[in-house]
């Protein structure tokens, strides 16, 4: 006898069908575009990597044919600054940007399944508006007129789900706005969809019973990351111009790294965070840790124009922001500043020491760096502090016993994720208040110590301003193998801002096939992630141009100064590969 | 057979006997100048106000005859700014300044008991380092060279007990400064002496078995205030040019109210707060409520002056402290703001109602700002969420079992203080994990809710830029009789800065003889405040005279908008309180 089919099935197959159902025929892809490997949600779950081929789809929505010549130009021709101008001075309609955007997003959704509410019709009718607005009164809406943006999951839209993933919350609308949607509608932005993330949004790959898994559009066998995942896809396509993401492990900097995108996880406060799902029960952030709201850009300069118009507002509409500024326009500080800007490398965190490839991308950006005028490059020596932060945040994010989200997953008889298995998550034991406060305290020891890589420990004189280290000590790496997190969540419990910058692509000479590392290993995490490059666990030739990155990081509440030092780095990085392409036409 | 003295009492005498010796001989008041009612310190704890006749002796110091004449101008002449100029020109030597200063404090504490660890060697050499320094190099060693502030005793100085009051900590000297003493050090400043506390530091009276009680140098018979009580009576007996201490339920406010001078409750992370000794576990500040550390001092302009520099270099001293700007020097809001500056007049929490002459000065002064150019003011309608802060803060204030102060208390046979009798205070039941998020979630709603204050509640635009509301619901008390902390806890609970302006005096036409209030009773806290007013339980005339003081208030780490209000707002009570003088002459 069959044993009964769990309730979350039809559910998923409910939602599924409605998320299906809300893309327009006509934007439809015929069957023969989409590459084979586009495995149900169900099948999306548990066949790894190996059943894709290395396929790349990100041209398909160019050359697909569904998108008029002036969409094309309208989605991949403008940043955000161009595009409101656009806009503003009746080169384009609102109504015709938005419709650009929805439409792509659908098909980058049909290519990867990156989307989990289509919010296609409030977004037109809005665009609408706005149109109707300018027309009347000359005048935009506000800084960000017309601008179509995107979300994760979990933020609330009025009248739309925010199950993330869990087919337990599917079909429960939010009752108001999150205060991030109703800051981005004040400035004119439009939400045109939201996105997929990973069950529990405690793992980086963005899979889950309700919408199954989101793929990487570069490359079908690496992960799309997560926990905002399907926004950082979406970003990459050229689905939306800037995509909403939370970050409390690195949910919004590794995203952008496995799409080779940009990203900005602020301090808390900056961006409000408010009005979301989580699965977790209420205020557990503001006594454990913090995860905090951040975009997703294909460009510096578009995190900037969002960034500018967020921060200063945010106070207003978010109980948990603090007054904030951005100067506009931005300097280039090396000119500004009387003295250098002074950038550290931080090459390893102590734990795990970085792959090949992750070493040899940092130091390049150094040597660049070394070489740009204005710039100062130290080497930073990893703090004894810094290797305590991963477990400290570890365990901050697991104070309670689980029994909140493993409640919502067992009610419907979803199973965890395949990243999940094997003892990663599930029930616990919720700490005491006296060992929680115990562990907030060794926290404040952390962060102390931490103080003196910024003075070089010799004053109490800032003598760095920024600081770079890897986004993960590994090259992207397949479905379900993403390995510690303490590269990226180790900055959400010091609460300094850090962000993404991409800078080139896993190369032939990258592979240094058959020499192994002869470091030491550190520990299991160490051990854990040597397995990524090791040839007997590892076939390297996967990595082949999978987007490598750096990490940059201000400390706490030096917004504008990560924006500031992204745009140095990104510009040093920017200029070789110019270079580069320009020898290389000669 | 009588019982075994308990353990504490000879620790209190070998304490007080060192703390009596510290002060040299040269600089001891003659026994006929000590008023009558300077009991003992076991005396002066469970003896209360009726014992003690109506005695101010604030002149004391100016005519005992111990102060040269040039002590007395620069101990009475110079604001900090002023001072501080003089000796960095030369006409003081920062030696003269810092032994002027030691001197009077060293006659203030004769009088009220207010000191716990004087450190006057210290500070004299310290003195003439500075000296030295100027001689040598022609520049003074900080903006704040040379000048005398002191501390409240749980700021651990090297070297010295952080004892708080409990025999058990007692002769248990601090193996490193607090952040904020290196930082004022770094500044040039000179700590002179450590100041008396409450027991617990959670009673608003500045009392305990090591020290004994601090008296009121006004009025023995009012309390002193707390929990930075002995740094309130140092200020105003100009003892010390500026005090720092701490604020979780009032703590810098309620004693500045008490003295008639100035305080200033920074936001979360202005002022360096780690390296205290609180009794507490560790940590328990980051999960539940943070308390702060903040400036009493004798002008709005002394509280500006110490602020400027603390605050722009705080975030490299105190891992708890954040970038802040304070520009310098201060512009005329009035003049420089685009539109009015706006003042809210907060007229009750809505749980206690202000005694008569409370809402009578409120009033008085929201018409004097009424009638300021470049003001405008709006009444607040008390906010309901308004009403559910005291209870929360309370609660976040009792997250852990109470074991960690009951253990030290009870390790040496110490009895509560007076105060704390009848179950205030005591062992409890820890909350878990679950209820602990539930009151942060609590608090958030709260915080979201009071954001609508500042709009008016009909945009998303600012439309407040400060509140004035009473620091407590009652005049000065008399000692143990201290009521409702919910008008200085609740801007603790939501981190909005907040700060003490002294208005006038209890005047005869105060006391309404004969009248009793005739509003409806809110609840049990309300009830207990009308026994401060009500004949049948308070002489009434025991008020006369007693600083009548506004509270200032800001939102989130609008700091510097608040030093800006209370300029405001002093320059318009003291414009009046000139002209009342001029007038006067006539």
């Amino acid at each position: 006898m069959a044993s009964p089919e769990p309730p979350y099935v039809a559910v998923a197959q409910r939602k599924q069908a409605e998320l299906a159902a809300s893309i327009p025929s006509q934007w439809k892809l015929p069957a023969n575009l989409i590459p084979p490997g586009m495995l149900t949600p169900a099948e999306s779950i548990t066949e790894g990597s190996k059943l894709y081929g290395r396929v790349n789809v990100m041209n398909i929505p160019r050359t697909c044919g569904l998108l008029t010549s002036k969409e094309l130009e309208i989605t991949e021709q403008y940043d955000v600054r161009e595009l409101v101008l656009a806009m503003t001075e009746n080169k384009f309609k609102a109504k015709e940007v938005v419709e650009a955007f929805c439409k792509r997003a659908a098909i980058s959704h049909q290519l990867t399944r990156c989307l989990t509410e289509p919010l296609f019709d409030r977004a037109l009718s809005r665009a609408q508006q706005l149109d109707d607005h300018l027309q009347r009164t000359g005048s935009p809406i506000g800084p960000l007129h017309g601008l179509p943006v995107s979300v994760k999951d979990s933020f609330f839209v009025k009248g739309v789900d925010s199950s993330i993933g869990f087919s337990a919350l599917a079909f429960k609308p939010a009752s108001e706005n999150a205060p991030l949607i109703d800051l981005l509608e004040s400035l004119g932005a439009i939400v045109i969809a939201k996105t997929n993330v990973p069950q529990t949004l405690a793992t980086l790959d963005s899979c889950n019973h309700l919408f199954g898994r989101t793929l990487n559009p570069l490359n079908r066998q690496w992960t799309a990351g997560g926990s905002t995942g399907g926004e950082g896809v979406l970003v990459a396509m050229r689905g939306t111009m800037v995509g909403f993401g939370t970050d409390i492990g690195g949910s919004v900097r590794i995203p952008a790294m496995c799409q080779g995108i940009y990203s900005f996880k602020p301090s808390d406060g900056r961006v409000p965070y408010g009005g979301q799902e989580s699965g977790q029960i209420p205020g557990k952030g503001r006594m454990g840790i913090q995860a905090v709201a951040g975009p997703l850009a294909r460009s510096v300069a578009d995190l900037g124009a969002v960034m500018a118009e967020i921060v200063p507002r945010a106070e207003l509409f978010d109980e948990g922001c603090i007054p904030g500024y951005w100067p506009a326009p931005s300097v280039p500080v090396a000119l500004a500043q009387p003295r250098h800007f002074t950038i550290g490398i931080l090459k390893t965190d102590g734990l795990v020491t970085p792959l090949p490839p992750i070493a040899r991308v940092l130091d390049e950006v150094s040597q660049l760096l070394r070489r740009t005028p204005g710039v100062h490059v130290v080497d930073i020596p990893t703090p004894p502090a810094f290797s305590k932060c991963q477990a400290a945040a570890g365990r901050l994010m697991g104070i309670d016993d689980g029994s909140s989200v493993m409640d919502i997953i067992e009610s419907m008889g979803e199973s965890l994720m395949p990243w999940h298995q094997g003892g990663r998550f599930g029930r616990g034991k919720a700490l005491t208040v006296v060992q929680l406060a115990a562990l907030q305290a060794q926290r404040a020891d952390i962060e102390r110590e931490m103080l003196k890589m910024w003075t070089l420990g010799i004053s109490r004189e800032r003598k760095v301003d920024a600081i770079i280290c890897p986004v993960a000590p590994h090259p992207v790496p397949e479905l379900d193998r993403y390995n510690a997190v303490g590269y990226t969540s180790s900055f959400v419990l010091l609460d300094y801002p850090a962000g993404t910058v991409p800078v080139r692509k896993f190369a032939e000479s990258d592979l240094d096939i058959g020499r192994e590392m002869d470091e030491p290993v550190l520990g299991s995490w160490d051990k854990a992630n040597r397995k990524l490059w090791d040839e007997k666990s590892t076939d390297r030739r996967v990595y082949l141009e999978s987007p490598l990155s750096v990490q940059v990081v201000t400390p706490k509440q030096r917004d504008y100064e990560l924006f500031q030092a992204m745009e140095i780095i990104d510009r040093a990085v920017q200029g070789t590969q110019a270079e580069a392409r320009t020898t290389s036409k000669l």
